[in-house]
C-alpha cells in the first residue's frame, strides 16, 4: 500500500478485516506500506498491522513478496505508479480518482488492458459502489423494479470550506489533486449515477464556481485537517461544482458537489426517478435506502424507508443481526473482498480502469462545460 | 374572481377566510365570480359563496360594486384581464406566473405602475411567499443569519406525468400554459430563491425536456385531473427543468422542476447556504424549517427542525397553539391579508408585477438557455 | 355554539367552511353564539360570523331557531348543558373529554340514548378521528392490511407547563378540567387507540405526577396561554399520564400523555403493530402516514411514508391535488362534514356519547390506578 | 474469550481492532477463544484471529498466559465463569445482562469487589454506553445543558418473533437466557437511562406479555436465527415488557422492550426531557443525536440533527473525517479501548458489576411487579 494518510488508514483496516468476515480464496497479508517520511511510515506500519515499510515506491513495487499494490496517494502519483505496478505484474487497486487528467487515465486505462492478458488486474476504488444501499439500489434497477429511468439528481454535500480560514490544504491545489469538489466529490456522484443506471453520461453542462480565492497556507496539513499559517496561496480548484447532464438513452440528470454546503458534513446523496418507481439515498444515513414502488395501490404507495440490515442484502450476511448499522470503513472492507474474489477468480473487478477512465472524460467535459459558459459538451468516448 | 377552478376553489376560500381570523381593515365581500359557462359559474358561486356571476369577464371588470379583480384563469389570458383591470381602476391579484411571455408582462408591468399614480395597486400570487416557515427563512436571512448567501438548491418535485397515459391538459399546451413543469414549478422556485435571499438572477444555463411527447387528448380535463380520450396530440412543453444560476452578488444555485420525480407529490423543496448557517424548506412538511446555526459549537450544531407554529412566527398569531398545523389553503388566506392591509395601507403589496416581470424573464432566459444547448444567458433587465 | 375561545373559532371554521368543500345535505346556518361575557361574545359572533349571541346557556338551548348545539365549553358544564340540550330536542356536538366524571358522563349517554329514540343524535369531538390519516388507518387496520393487533404505543407530547411560572390556567385546575395532561391529551390517545383497533381497553396499570405543584394564579387566561399574577395557587391535576394497558382480545399497549416532554409541541403519536404489518402517525407530521407491510419480501420491506393527500384518501376528494398539505382546522370541518350527514341520514353519529362515556371509564381507571400505586384496574362497563 | 456466536464475533473484532485506531497503553493479544464444541471453537479461532482455543472454560480461566477473561456465553453461565475468573485473578469483562438472578449478580458483584483489592477488574459490557451519540448526550447532562431531568421515554424494538413459526431459539428459554425481551433489550435501556440521567430507578410497575406461547423447537440454532423443526416447546420468557419507573430525585419514566415491534429491527431509542432542553436517540439512526434547548429563542428552537461525527465528540478523533458514519461493532472496540484504559490506569471500568447487579435489581423488580399485577415494586438496593 501506498499513501497512509485518511485513505491509507482505511484500506488498512479492510485489507486486516476483510478475511474475518467474509470468505476469502485466500486471506491478504499486509506486507508492507510505503510513505516518504521515514519516521511517519514506521508508525504507520506498527499502527496500521503492515509487516514492513518503505520510503520509495519504486522499491515496494519491485518487491518480488508483494502480489498487490494499493495506491493511495493524491492523484498526481496515481498514473506514474499504477504504470510501474502493472508492468512489474502486480494486481492494483487504485483510490479514485483514477488520474488528474484524461490523458494520464488512457495511459493507465491502457496499461490495465495490456496487464490484463497476462492475468494481472485492476480496479479503481470507487467505494461508494459497496455501500450495501446503492449495492441494492444497482441490484433492484437491474431487475427492473423502477422501469425506465427518467431523472437522476445527485448531490455531494459537504462544508469544510465555509470557513476562509481553513487552510490550503492539498485538495485545494490543482496540481496535486486535479480538480476540487469536482474530482472529490462529483467524482463519486458520476461513478454512482452511472453504475446505479447502467448509463453513461454523453453530455454536460456546468459551472464551478471558487468561492474563497485566497486561503492561508498550511503550517502542516493531511486531507481535510490542517494548522492555518500566516502566509496565503490561490486555491486552484473550484468550491463547487454543478451540472446537467444527458444520459445515454434519453435519461437526464442534475449533479452537485460542493464544499460549502453550510450544515452538511458527507451528504452524498442521489435518487434516481424511473416510470416504475424511484431511488434514493444520502450517505449521513448510510444504511437506509428509500423504494419507491409505483405498482402499489396509489392510497398505501409512498417512500419506504428500507433500513440494508437484512442478511439478503448485498454483503450484510457476513455481519450482524438486522437492524444493526455498518459504518463509512466497510465499504473498504467489502472493495477488498470484491477484489480479492475476483482476482482470485480470474475475473476482472469492477470498476475498471476503463470504467475510471470514463469518469474522468467527464469530469473533464464539466472543466470544459464551465469555461465555455456551461454550453453542453460531449463526453468524448 | 375570474376563473373558478383549482385555484379559483383556493381564492375563494381565502377571501372568505382572511377577515375571521386576522384584523383586516376591511372585510372582503364576495361579489361576483366569473366563467365561461354559465351552468358551471353559477354552481361556483353557491358553492364557494360569491353573490353573483358572470359569464364575461369584460362584464365583471366593469361592474361598479368590484374593487378587486382576482385572476385565476390559465396564463394566456392574464395579460389581457389585467389591463383592462388597472385601466377600469380595479386592484388586480394575478395568479403566477405573470404571463405567457416577456412581452406580456412588460405591459402588465407597464400598466401596474401606470395605476399605481392613481393609488390602484396590483400583485401577483407567488403563494409560497406566504408559507410562515418560507416567510421565517426570509426573516432570519434579513437578520443575517445565515451572513453572506453562496448557494441556492431548489427543486419542485411532482409526479403526475409518469404516467404517459394520463391526458393532454391545458397545463401541457404552450400556447395556454406557456411552459410546462418550468413556469408552472420553476415559476415558485425562482421568485422563492430570489425572494429569500434577496438577490437577483443574472444568468443560467438550462436543459429542458420532454420525455411523453404525445399524449391522449383528454375528454374532458380540469387543471391536474381528467379522463383520457382515444385521440393524441403533441405535447408542446417541458416535462422537466433543469438549470443552473448565478445571482447577482456571486452566489450560484441549481433548479430542478419536474412533474417526472416518481414518487413526490408537491415537493417545493429549497435550501440556501450562507457563510454562517443554511435554511432549508419543503412543502410536503409544510411547517417545519430546518435551520443551521454555525455559530453553535461544532459539538452540538446540527440542522434544527423549527416547527413554524409559534405565535411569533409569521402569521401564526391569528391561528392555533404551538404545534397544530396549518395547510396549504393557508397560504392563500395569508395573502388575502396582505393585499387587503396594502391596498388599505395605500402602499404596493408585494411581489409586484415588476417582480412578476422579472420572475418571466428568468423562465425566458432558461428556454432561451435550453434551445441554445445550455450555454449561460444572461437575464434581461 | 357554547363557547368561543379555542375550540370555539375551531368549531366556527369548521360550521362555516365544510358546505364550501363538502356536499352537504343541507347547509350549517351559524345561528347564535353563547359566552358569558357580553362584550366579548358579541366581538366572537362579529368575527367568526354567527348571526346572533346569548350570555346565557340556557336561552341558547331554548331557541326555536336552533338544531344543533355545540358544546365548547370546560368539562366542568359539559353534562348539565348537554342534558338540557338533548331534553330540548337539539342534537348535540359536545368538546372531548364528554364530562369531568364517570357519573355525569353516564348521565348524558342515558340521556342520549333517549334522545335518540325521538331522533335527536348526539356525538362527542374526539376530533383526531377526522384526521385523513387516522382516518386511513382505521380503514387499512379494518381490511386487515397488519393483521392481528398485538401492541400499541401511543403518546401525546406537549411542553408548554416545563417553564415553572406558567400561569395556572383553567386547566391546572380539577374542579374545572377534571384531570390534566390525562383527560386533555391522554383521551386523545384512548379514543385514538381503541378507534384505531377496534379494541376496547380492559385494565389500566397507571402513574400520574405532577411535576410543578404551585404556580401564580394567572392574571389573565384563556387556555393555553395567559399572563400570570403575584399570587401563587396549587395545581391540582397531573402534569404527566402514564400507563400500561390490556385490550380486548389480547393486545397490550403503552400510552403517555405529558405538558412536560421538552421539545415537542404537539406531538400526538400512535403506533400499532400487528401480526401483518404496523402503522404509525404523528400529529406534528398531520398529512403522514407511516405504514409497515410485512408481506412484502424483507429485502425491500420498509416504512412506508404515506402521504395522505390522495383523492382515495379520506376526506380529501373536497380538497387539493396531491401534495398538498391539510391542516388542524380540518379535522372540525370534517366533523362538521360527518356529523351534519349522519344528522340528515337518521343514522348515529359516531364517536357516540357511550363511545365517551367508556373513554371516560378508563380515564377515571387511570387515576384509580394512580392512586393504588399502580395495580392493574379494570374498566368498568 | 468465552463464546464464540454473534457477541463472540463481535468482541474478537474488538479486540483485534482497539489498537489500531486508539493509543492503547498495551495492545491486547488474542490468546485463546473458548467453545464447547472443537470443531466449531478451532474454526472460530482462524476465523477470529485468536491464536488458541479450548473447549473447557476452566482451563482457559486457569492458563498462565492470559490476563483477560471476556465472557460472551449466555447468561445462565455467566456467574460461574465470572467467579472462577475473579477467583484466578483475571480481569473480567462480562456481557450482559450480568446474570440470570439478583443471588447471581450479588455474588458476582461481591467477587469483584474483592477482587479490586487485589487490582483485579471488572466490567458488564453494556455496550450502547460505548455509542459516541449516548456517551455525547451523558457528557451533556452532566454539563446541564437539559437541566433537571423530568421524563424518560425509553423503547427497545424489534420484531423478529412475530413470526410464531420462529424456532425456540435459546433467548426464549427462561432456564438459559433469565427473561425475554425484558433481560434482552429492556437490560440495555434500564442501563442507558440510569447511566444518561445519573438517577437509579427506585421502583416500577410492570406488564409482561407472551404472545405466541409455543412455538418449534429448533433443528438447529444461533442466537437470532435458526431452522424450525417439527416438534413444539413452550415459549418461557417475555415476549415483550412495558413498565414505568420513578427514578431517585423525582424524574418517572416509561419502558417499552419487545420483539413484537413490526417493522422495527433494533430501535433501541431513548429520550431525555428536562427542565432546559431534551436529547433524543435511536440505535436505527445511530450517528445522530437530536437536541432541543429550551434555551433557544421560541422563534427558531428545536430539535437538532447533531450528527455525531466531529472529532470533539467522544471516540471519534480515533475515526474519520465529519460526516462518515460508525456502524454497531464500532461499540465493542471503545468498550476495549475504555476496559483496556481503565485496566492499565488501575481505576475502575465502567459499568461496574455492581452496577450490572442494580440493573439486575431492576430487571427482578419488573418481573415482581408483573406477577403482582403491575402494582409499583421498590428496587431493593
Amino acid at each position: 500500500m501506498i499513501g497512509h494518510a485518511f485513505m491509507g488508514a482505511a484500506h488498512s483496516h479492510a485489507w486486516r478485516t476483510a478475511g474475518r468476515f467474509f470468505d476469502l480464496p485466500s486471506r491478504p497479508r499486509l506486507t508492507a506500506v510505503c510513505g516518504r517520511s521515514q519516521e511517519s511510515v514506521r508508525r504507520a506500519a506498527a499502527r496500521y498491522g503492515w509487516e514492513s515499510y518503505e520510503t520509495d515506491w519504486r522499491r515496494l513495487v519491485e518487491r518480488a513478496d508483494i502480489d498487490v499494490v494499493d495506491i493511495c496517494t493524491p492523484g498526481d502519483s496515481h498514473a506514474e505508479i499504477a504504470l510501474a505496478a502493472l508492468a512489474a505484474g502486480k494486481h492494483v487497486l487504485c483510490e479514485k480518482p483514477l488520474a488528474n487528467s484524461v490523458a494520464e487515465a488512457v495511459a493507465m486505462a491502457e496499461a490495465a488492458d495490456r496487464a490484463r492478458a497476462d492475468g494481472v488486474r485492476s480496479m479503481v476504488a470507487f467505494n461508494y459502489r459497496r455501500v450495501p444501499a446503492l449495492a441494492l439500489a444497482r441490484r433492484l434497477i437491474e431487475e427492473g423494479r423502477i422501469g425506465t429511468v427518467r431523472q437522476v439528481r445527485a448531490s455531494y454535500l459537504q462544508d469544510w470550506l465555509v470557513d476562509p480560514e481553513f487552510p490550503l490544504a492539498w485538495r485545494l491545489r490543482k496540481e496535486r489533486a486535479g480538480s476540487g469538489a469536482l474530482g472529490d466529490l462529483g467524482a463519486h456522484s458520476i461513478d454512482a449515477a452511472q453504475y446505479l443506471t447502467g448509463r453513461r453520461i454523453v453530455s454536460v453542462g456546468a459551472l464551478l464556481e471558487t468561492f474563497v480565492t485566497e486561503r492561508p497556507l498550511p503550517a502542516e496539513s493531511s486531507g481535510l485537517s490542517g494548522t492555518a499559517g500566516t502566509e496565503r496561496g490561490q486555491v486552484t480548484v473550484d468550491d463547487a461544482a454543478l451540472f446537467t447532464a444527458r444520459f445515454h438513452g434519453g435519461a437526464i440528470g442534475v449533479f452537485e458537489a460542493t464544499r460549502f454546503a453550510t450544515g452538511h458534513k458527507n451528504a452524498m446523496r442521489i435518487e434516481v426517478s424511473g416510470s416504475a418507481g424511484a431511488l434514493a439515498f444520502d450517505a449521513e444515513s448510510l444504511n437506509e435506502l428509500a423504494f419507491y414502488d409505483r405498482s402499489e395501490d396509489a392510497g398505501t404507495a409512498g417512500f419506504r424507508r428500507v433500513l440494508v440490515t437484512e442478511p439478503t442484502h448485498p454483503y450484510l450476511d457476513a455481519w450482524w443481526p438486522p437492524g444493526h448499522l455498518l459504518g463509512y470503513e466497510h465499504t473498504f472492507t467489502h472493495q477488498v473482498r470484491d477484489f480479492v474474489t475476483a482476482v482470485a477468480d480470474g475475473v476482472d473487478p469492477r470498476p475498471s480502469f476503463a470504467e475510471g477512465l470514463q469518469v474522468q472524460r467527464v469530469l473533464a467535459a464539466v472543466e470544459a462545460s464551465s469555461t465555455a459558459l456551461g454550453v453542453h459538451i460531449p463526453v468524448t468516448s
